[in-house]
This record gives structure tokens, sequence and C-alpha cells, in this order.
């Protein structure tokens, strides 16, 4: 899967956060330091989308020009109809050969990545065979400073495209937030075993009817040093292939011993 | 985890075709012969939203009184966020036994589990260590026939409740359509290796803006026997368990080998 023609590789980026997100611009620059670059990304917010996509209902597409010298498209669905279309509409005659989503303002570690969007982004690439990669920053803040993430981010994209990934993977990349002391390096890790747990904040609208907030506490149960939550804590860069295999390989032996059907 | 009170378990039921369709009017009906059942359910259809939850938004839950002698709510939420006041609003005080989705109306085999709002709210019942099961027919009308399953979704979830579900794990049930030849068993078996190849369809609005459709072929790679699209397409009902750690552990040592950084 590595790239050993003369060509420049050609990437295409999405995110979650919308097209005119600090972190995109910050992420089109750097590709455009490595390859020919194509954006396909959501024309609003689309952060908790987790792996949607648009059932029974249409879809827009329109050129976006606010990129320097670079082909871009806003779309009115999720991430992964992003991927989707820059896939098999925008780019169709062409082989993409990385797509990279984010640069996501907040974690996508651990029980996260469910629910993001920058990872279903990524993911949809893998399951079209393309190496793929969801970077996130852990800062929330919008103007959040990306800067000390700028020469892992290129790293972590040139080996990906030099020594490539195992087939039908994709990277969650999550970057700590820009500290008094330098990021460590990186860690390939797992998943950590941790947990939102939600809190409902419940407040009544002008008209007297209820209405709820989604919030919540995030629970880490996990004590190992090998995870992402750790490597993060720890100051340093977390790398965690992942896989769309959702099977729990172990609990077929169990059910097939157990059960009586 | 298996339920040896007295006591009638306590099941929470979900889905995402919305709180008035076919499939979940039969599941309610079908898990009152085993337990007490409270249901809260999305007020519209929300097919395809993955793991979709709802941030940047407010949440509504009103009171439903569609089923008789249930506790029901609809919600304006995904199935995710319906998990989530179920389990952290409307059964705060209380221990569910349950999470129970669907029945789905179409197939959620292989790579769909991804997709599929039905699993979304199963996979959240497992999330909060929760035993947790989703439905569905492979059969997308929604006036398709259910009771041929009856039987066999009664046996699931009693041995569920009785033999309990590794932990962290949910149960993608899938239910062939009904046929001439009845069902031949249930498959305990792995996700097939499968994918959707999008087509889009291009068309113009009246003002002559462009508007796509998402479509697309069902492509299966799996020459497997020991996978959901086999089990259905020979007729068996599939029962694939899932899990949420997406790491690909195997690609670990591939990377602290291969990479450098």
């Amino acid at each position: 899967m590595s790239n050993t023609k003369d060509k420049k590789p050609l990437i295409l980026v999405s995110n979650d956060d919308g097209i005119t997100a600090n972190g995109i611009r910050k992420l089109v620059d750097l590709m455009k330091q490595i390859g020919e670059v194509v954006v396909v990304a959501p024309d609003s917010p689309q952060s908790g989308m987790g792996h949607a996509i648009t059932i029974g209902n249409t879809l827009r597409l329109f050129r976006e020009r606010i990129f320097p010298e670079v082909e871009a498209y806003k779309c009115s669905g999720t991430p992964a109809d992003c991927v989707k279309l820059g896939k098999h509409h925008v780019l169709k005659d062409r082989t993409i050969d990385l797509v990279v989503s984010g640069i996501n303002h907040g974690a996508n570690t651990s029980i996260s990545v469910l629910y993001s969007g920058t990872m279903s982004a990524a993911i949809e690439g893998a399951i079209e065979g393309t190496p793929a990669i969801g970077f996130s920053l852990c800062d929330y803040d919008p103007e959040a400073d990306f800067d000390h993430a700028d020469e892992w981010i290129l790293k972590i994209t040139e080996q990906t495209l030099k020594r490539g990934l195992p087939k039908y993977t994709a990277l969650n990349v999550n970057i700590p937030p820009k500290r008094i002391e330098k990021v460590k390096g990186v860690k390939v890790c797992r998943q950590a075993n941790a947990k939102w747990e939600e809190v409902f904040d419940q407040r009544r609208d002008p008209t007297g009817k209820p209405y709820f907030w989604l919030g919540g506490n995030f629970v880490n149960f996990d004590k190992g040093e090998d995870n992402d939550e750790w490597a993060i804590a720890n100051n340093y860069i977390s790398v965690v292939p992942c896989q769309f295999d959702l099977t729990a390989h172990h609990a077929i032996n169990y059910m097939n011993e157990e059960w009586e059907l």
C-alpha cells in the first residue's frame, strides 16, 4: 500500500467540525506539503454524529473556495457521507492514496471513538481499503493552538504513506493540548476502557415544556499504561489503529458452549 | 449477570424506525411475556444514524400512550440518546436487566452494523454493562410479517437473561425474511466481510441546483460459512456478539515493528 510512484499522493480531507473550522484549515495546510489535496467536508458542525449516514433524505454538495489552490466541496451530510461522496462522486475516476480527517477540536480517545464524526470519516476510508487517519487535539477551544502538533502530524502521515497500514484499519490519533513541556513522542496503543457517565440537565422552555441537555462526566476504568488515555495524560500523542469488525470473537465460544438454542 | 430473582426482569426497549413502527410494537408484545417493559424510542425514523448522539442541541422526551399497559416515552433524539435517557433519567433509580432494540425493518448484517441505529441502542446498553440485543428482520417492507420470528426472539431473550453475556457485549440478531421453508435455527457467528458500493443518484431541484440520493449495491467478499451473511442466505437466524473496542490489536505489533517515529 506504500506510495512508490513519483507523482504526489492524492489525499482526501474531511472533518466533523465543518469546513470553516480552524482544525481543517491547519490540516489542509499540512497535507499540501505532502500531496495533492481535495476537501469534502460538512457545511455545518457534525460533532457526535458517530457513523451516521443520510438515508431517506437528499444530500447537497457545492464547490467552496476557502482554501487557496485546493479543490474543496461543502456537503450537507455527515462526515461518512462526505467520504462516500468524495470517493464515489468527486474522485470517482481516481485512486485516493489517503483519507485524513480533522483536526478535531476535542479529544476522541477511548469510548469517544464510537461517537466521533472525525473517526467515522477515517473509518469510512478504511472500509474502502484506503489508509486513513483521524486527527484530534485534546482541547475543545475553537481557537486552540495546533502548531505544537505540526511535525508529528507530518511524520505520522508520511509513515502511513510509506509503510502502509494493515488492510481495513484507520488510525485514531489524539494530540495532547499545548503545554509548557513539549510533547514526548508517539505511543501506539489500544483504546482505553472508559465511558461517559451521563447527566441530563432538565430545563423548561418558555411555554413550560421540559427539554434536556446531554452532559456527562468521563470515567476511566483503565489501570493500564498501554492505552490512549494514559498516553495523553503523560503528554504523548496516542495512535490507536482501529478496525470495523465489531465481532466479540471471545464471546462466540462462550455462547456455543453455554447457550441452549 | 443472570436474573435469578423472583421479580420480573426490567427490560428497556428502543428502536430506530420510530415509536410507531410495527417492529417495536411486536417487540414490546413479546417482551411483555418475559418482563416489565419500559419503552424510550425516537419520535421519528432514525435509520442510518449509526452511533450518533445529540450534542449542541436540546432533547425532548414526552410520555406516549400507544402501548397498552406499558410505560413509554418518545424522544426527539437518536437511538443512543434514547438509551441514555432511559438509563440515566427515566429509570435512573432502578437496575435495567436487559436492553432490546428493534425489531428493525431491514437487515443489519455485516458492515451495516456500523450504520445501524438499532445496534447503536444495543451497544449503548453494553457500554453501560447491561446485556443488550438488537433484533432486525431482513425485510425492508414496513408491513413485513414478523410472526415467524416470535419463538426465536423469545428463546434468544430468555437465554440472554438466564446465561448472560460476556461483559460489554451486545447481540446483533438478524432474522431471515418469512419464506415457505421454516427458519432452520440459530447460528452464532461473526460479522461478514462485506461493504456497500455507493452509487449516487444525481438530480436537479426545481431551481436547477444539484442534489444527490445515496444508494448502493451490497458486495459480499466473504467466502466463509461462519458469518452472518451465510447464515441469513441459508435461512438461519444470525447472532453476532458485538463489542465496542475498535482497537485493531493485530496492527499494534506491526506498527511498533515497522514504523519509524
